[in-house]
């Protein structure tokens, strides 16, 4: 058996490290609260400075509970992306966390696009500004 | 451009597919309330029946957050595995939505093993049954 001080250990990222690993990234996961507690659902995103915008149908159970929350304003929301490598017990993971809203007709022109894979519908989008960003590094000492 | 119906497409998988989907894997997310909204955590983890168990630090904030939220009972909480090829464009998610109470040493003992890839401590052990099971594949049509 290894020794316990071979395995991985769990290194806090910084801000700037966090946003510079999801900048590549076109899929991540929005978790939220539907009204029955939390849950996850995977989207395509962009990150646009502090900000990530993502993609979703506009018939579908996010944008329905995130319009329903939002009264005149954001909704809380967290946004996470992670990369492991399950041979090496390596990889990564960054969340933000605040608040997420709609875009309108001109924000969205002026925002990040968003490529979304799934065909249809993926017409509702949102932008969720981080008030917190943190993330882990897991790697070996 | 590509024919929009060359573009993937979203399938809703049955409970029996999404736990068969999860059954191998080590690594997902659990989503969960810590007061100031929803947020996610990667863990490792294994199939239990029709639950998950999966390990975190004592120390950490799922720990804190889902032992605060308990009074004598479970907290609401969901947990989500995922795997996408990128070139590709497909992939599959699953979630789990339930109630997550942790584990007693006697629980414990009998439940599924879960390998946790960071030293250090990773004694909090949590069940998480699911009331709700869902998934969905993205794929060519």
């Amino acid at each position: 058996m290894a020794n316990s001080s071979d395995r991985p250990v769990l290194e806090e990222l910084d801000r700037a490290e966090c946003l510079r690993l999801i900048a590549g990234g076109v899929i991540g996961r929005v978790a939220f609260d539907d009204g029955e507690g939390p849950t996850v659902i995977p989207v395509n995103y962009a990150v646009d400075g502090d900000a990530v915008i993502f993609r979703t149908s506009v018939s579908g159970r996010l944008n329905r509970s995130l319009l329903t929350s939002v009264v005149g304003g954001e909704v809380r929301a967290a946004f996470q992306v992670d990369r492991f490598d399950e041979a090496d017990h390596a990889g990564w993971s960054v969340l933000l966390r605040g608040g997420a809203h709609p875009l309108s007709e001109e924000e969205r022109e002026k925002a990040a696009q968003v490529d979304a894979w799934p065909g249809g519908d993926r017409e509702a989008w949102f932008r969720l500004s981080a008030m917190e960003v943190s993330g882990r590094r897991l790697h070996r000492p």
